[in-house]
């Protein structure tokens, strides 16, 4: 097996590259950090360049890597070097970034959550792991969103991606305008007295719930465009509520 | 007014210190930084040792300051250093911690939330702020939370602290005994199949709500005490929801 000691080792600069949006473009791929999301990965089959870790980790779990799939064994300070956290868990995976074409014409059900401008990847990430939690069909990330492959955000996202369909870079305006040629309700959300309490709202089975920019909510083209809009009412005197928070309560709501 | 460029200053390094546990302790004081939440805390008639900003900040903001509030001018390197985040506002006030003792003998009505053993100061004050947007009275964290005056608790918290009751380093065994004692329900959150869907529980206006450890859960000692355990059901494959999240999700389910 192959063994890696230095930082200098040009898969090493490769695996390090893909902390940034350039580095993963480049590839088209990014890394998996921990076990629970490279076994989630092994889980839904996803395509690996390659499997690394410390020699414990890659012991531990030598007999769960797929046939076919170079594990390959790298020293503690490359494991550091190359991880995003400060005390890594020693073991990663470099995966395929699926190609994420995708026509908004052609649906016409399930639960969808739209992110609109979101920059947060800790919000991004939650918000796809409790769309996830909820049995939502997929998520999509409108375009001057943080990348869905920001290191943080995958962290965040546990594995989710490999639990439900996630577009990225996408256009939002394209999207509502096709869901609602399909039957199929898009609501916004937002502070505006004449949008509705979410709490009067009646369950339907397909929809999309749109999120907004954590400092100025959805875009008012996508309000125009929605069928509705969504408040959550505020009783105490907090101005307002992270936008995992409000999504969580929504999310859960609606289903 | 005094103004102070050297980070060797002795009240630079006690506002410094501010960012460690000891530090406030030693002083009985903690570091608001950014207008938002000096702007609460006059609000609320806070006790301040000092206003404290740079020379754009403390000119735009002289007029709102409290009579009697020492206003103190810092260089940009100043307020770099004393700041926890990498581009701070320029403004901060060093503010007294409030006196924590508190009976819960004495409480007979209320909406209220209990923190055992939170770790994440970002999930803490998310929670506390998604608590005071619900219209709670107040918000108790157990022995073994992050201190309630942590730096990125009180960014999180974005001036919750003015708004609701928070009780800090509390016995969450005691706080419960004496709810149920008084009447006051108090539900426990879990994942185990005894639990009682959430939204099966009717509406009551007095009751306390219990989250636990991002990785453990609420307690079992706390489980067995609680009037009854909720839990939120999952329908996707994402193991488990953030627990701010899962909070926002059962405080607005609960109102």
């Amino acid at each position: 097996m192959e063994i890696i000691k230095s930082n200098q080792n040009q898969k090493v600069k490769l695996w390090n590259s893909l902390k940034t949006a350039k580095g993963r473009k480049q590839s088209g791929t990014y890394l998996l950090d921990g076990w629970h999301s490279v076994n989630e990965a092994i889980k839904a089959n996803a395509s690996f360049q390659a499997i690394i870790g410390t020699e414990k980790q890659i012991e531990e779990h030598l007999s769960e890597i797929p046939h076919g799939v170079p594990a390959i064994i790298v020293s503690d300070e490359v494991a550091n070097h190359i991880a995003d956290t400060n005390s890594p868990q020693g073991i990663f995976a470099q995966t395929s970034i699926p190609n994420n074409s995708f026509d908004p014409k052609y649906v016409h059900n399930g639960k969808w959550l739209f992110l609109d401008s979101l920059q947060d990847p800790g919000n991004i990430g939650t918000l796809i792991r409790t769309a996830d939690a909820a049995g939502f069909y997929g998520v999509v990330l409108g375009s001057g969103s943080t990348d869905l492959y920001n290191p943080k955000l995958i962290r965040s996202m546990q594995g989710s991606q490999f639990h439900l369909k996630v577009i990225n870079d996408a256009n939002l305006l394209e999207f509502t305008d096709a869901f609602i040629a399909n039957g199929i309700n898009v609501y916004g959300t937002s502070i505006d007295e004449k949008a509705v309490n979410y709490k009067e709202v009646t369950f339907q089975n397909d929809f999309a719930l749109i999120l907004g920019n954590e400092g100025n909510g959805v875009s008012q083209e996508l309000l125009n465009k929605s069928s509705s809009n969504l408040y959550i009412p505020i009783y105490g005197k907090a101005e307002s509520l992270n936008v995992s928070v409000a999504g969580g309560i929504l999310i859960f709501a609606l289903i």
